[in-house]
């Protein structure tokens, strides 16, 4: 404790003071809530992963943005009691970082959700039942470029459910959607669903020119660069201007999400009785969504005016080999809030290929945001002392310790101010920290066995009984 | 995804499965509902800190044990976009760690919650309103060397007042651990209490001799390697045996809390009008306890039985300056659950001194490890489904989900299972995943109108309307 410094924070992170905090909570206890009613479970997983279950599983990009811990110690010192499997030589250092990298650095922070959570499935695969159905609200750090609304530490909550390929799940994710925003009073929100085999039997329908990545890498662009822009991108990646032709007539179905099914089946209906032609693959996909459909009908989903079928939806395309979600706020200028899919390899990477799964994740500060910049947090989600009672003098306190006791005990958030005297320092105190009610009990008072109990907010002062004012608190 | 790993995680790490999380979100939840009652708000901050904060701030050994982070990218080499304010030059890793490190890491994990918070209350001491009453609920990371019952990866649970030196709080301080532990049936407990200054007074009357720190590690080994251990200690380091026996004499002081305070009161009684003369500071620790016991009196404090005057209390003795708390567990061969106590200079090295606050921390890990080992977990914990809707046939299946849907409605979680047949399988998915009770309606019921409900633990089966099965689950 040496010299003094002005503290800081590194960039990309926050300090979430109480305010901010109850907010998230109250986010999160909805979320969990929802997913808990539908039976899943929570899980949670170390922040520090090896890096050798992180690496390679995020792309190229990916890797680049974990971030790295360093072994503990000092890396080219052996740790007393430790055994370092290999020492740092200059040589490695001067060979540079390729070289010295895994020796100085064994471990990551948890980058997402998803592949710790396909490590613990494989780990635990003997004791688990499936199909296991877990949610997890958990932070992830990435070293991306801070900017406005990118964070280096942020939360996610993902649900997901693997063993089994079941569309019952699908349908359930799109009620947990429904039910959680509904219960945030998001209600003006679009659900927006697809099929990564109608996205490629788009791409069969074109004839087979250029690569999937590449038009499905465009498709995702159409809300940003619109369509001249991926008119152009796909005719640089060598799509012939009859298949980009080809490609946005299908595209353009119009409709309810029914008559976009009925009209694209029309479109596929020759894979129907022929397989391995084009469109087959759009064809199970159809089938897929009209399942999901069933189940939602069958349980009674009423909000169809926020669900719909996006067929230009792509997502993390290399991954989802079903149905993709993903959700839009839409009296809020902000990207999705919320996306998933199914995925038929979740494991593979570690040793436990052909487990099916399906899961979608919230964004919480983005949910916060929309929360914010609508009004819609509950005035009570501050979770913060009801009642403070006023400390006058020495006498006034020892008074007041026995109501401190009772209110507490009524389960009421209470504080005596821990020092007596200065009234006007207490009530700013009480107004600073959004507690509503301050109790005072002066002498006089005390002689009558009464209470003043004053509102904040109002300014109004009631002249009270302690039984009067546990159920002024109380009810409140 | 290319070759194919057994998956392992880092040593002194957990993942927490489902009962676990419910475990430990059950005690998170009964002491930060404590916290809140008594006016702690909720303060998170960020799990990533800059190293110019951390270090320096746990002495050496702490240094040695913060897990530091590489800084984003590989070290040697620009990362795209990013300035980099120094370079790495093969004459600085020739030159060793020091050189480098303070150039490839700037960022270390979060130690521990106190640090973090001073830096917070230092930050933001324009806004905030003091007294700043916060708990922390936050994971740490410590490269210890792992082993039973110490991880690299842990949560604290943190509790301090700050801008007050009001004796108030300490009695709080009590007040919490005592609702929190009776709360958690953990009614078996001693809190401990001692006095920074009765313990300098100690010092003092030995007549100057030796070191403070010397006589208080000793002091604090007294537990575990007796009398004569800690006597033959301080012979080592110079104390005479008369001022050692001076020091028994104090440090053997019976009776209650109030025959000890009396007691000691009595042999520092000199100080009293003579300050400045040997324990001075002991009476001054004496009356502050003394102070706390009245509050707690005039609170109602009612287990006076499970509070002691422990005088061979030191804890961490250069960081205390005033009352110092511990909690054993009676019933229970474990350390310490809970320690805290006043502290003059929380910021000072973040340039903000003379702020006082007192505070504790509850250690999650070891409270878990008494309820389980005492059996105190409720039942009732466990968040999982408490209804699995059996599904014979896809007839079944539909019929299920308007059902699905009430029973969620009312609250109640519950899950259809997603595949049809093989109701073996079903049961044993209950079974596993701690599912009470499963509900069944072959073609036959579902002609009458009616449902079987299984309780698993008894395996009765009753036939039931659908309200009656509604009753019978939300009373449950």
């Amino acid at each position: 404790m040496s010299s003094v410094q002005k503290p800081s924070i590194p960039q990309g992170t926050r300090d979430f003071g109480p305010a901010v905090v109850a907010r998230r909570n109250y986010i999160f206890g909805v979320i969990r809530r929802v997913f808990e009613k539908f039976g899943y479970a929570p899980l949670e997983t170390p922040t520090l992963e090896n890096l050798s279950v992180l690496t390679g599983k995020y792309g190229d990009e990916g890797d680049q943005l974990l971030f790295k811990v360093l072994n503990s110690g000092n890396f080219l010192k052996k740790q007393k009691g430790e055994v370092i499997k290999e020492e740092v030589t200059p040589a490695d250092l001067l060979a540079g970082p390729r070289a010295v990298l895994p020796k100085i650095a064994e471990k990551g922070l948890r980058y997402d959700l998803t592949v710790p959570f396909a490590r613990y499935v494989v780990m635990n695969r003997g004791t688990l039942v499936f199909p296991f159905k877990r949610y997890q609200i958990q932070p992830v750090w990435r070293a991306d470029r801070p900017q406005r609304g990118r964070y280096r530490e942020f939360y996610q909550c993902d649900a997901d459910v693997v063993g089994t390929d079941s569309l019952l799940c699908e349908a359930e994710i799109v009620l947990m959607m429904s039910e959680a925003l509904n219960t945030l009073g998001l209600t003006d929100h679009t659900i927006k669903l697809n099929h990564r085999r109608v996205l490629g039997a788009f791409y069969q329908a074109l004839g087979g020119e250029g690569t999937e990545v590449d038009l499905f890498t465009a498709i995702d662009k159409l809300d940003k660069i619109g369509r001249e822009g991926v008119e152009k991108e796909l005719a640089e990646r060598g799509f012939s201007a009859e298949a980009i032709d080809k490609l946005f007539a299908l595209l353009g179905v119009a409709g309810s999400f029914e008559e976009k099914l009925e009209r694209l089946l029309a479109a596929f209906v020759t894979a129907a009785v022929e397989p391995d032609t084009p469109g087959a693959d759009g064809y199970k996909g159809l089938q897929d969504l009209h399942r999901v459909l069933d189940y939602l009908r069958g349980f009674g989903f009423d909000k169809w005016d926020n669900l719909e079928f996006d067929v230009t939806l792509a997502r993390g395309l290399s991954y989802y080999t079903g149905c993709i979600f993903e959700i839009k706020i839409n009296n809020v200028n902000m990207g999705s809030v919320s996306g998933g899919g199914r995925y038929d390899n979740l494991t593979g990477a570690f040793g436990l290929p052909g487990v099916s799964g399906v899961g979608f994740s919230f964004g919480v500060d983005r949910l916060y945001d929309c929360l914010e910049e609508l009004n819609l947090f509950p005035e009570a989600v501050a979770a913060t002392t009801r009642c403070l009672l006023a400390n006058f003098d020495a006498e006034s306190e020892a008074a007041a310790l026995p109501v401190l006791r009772r209110l507490r005990a009524e389960g009421i958030a209470t504080e005596l101010y821990p020092e007596s005297g200065k009234l006007g320092r207490q009530f700013k105190y009480a107004d600073g920290k959004g507690i509503p009610y301050v109790l005072l009990q002066g002498s006089e008072e005390r002689a009558a066995g009464q209470f003043k109990l004053k509102t904040l907010a109002t300014g109004t002062e009631q002249t009270l009984t302690l039984e009067q004012v546990l159920a002024e608190l109380v009810g409140g």
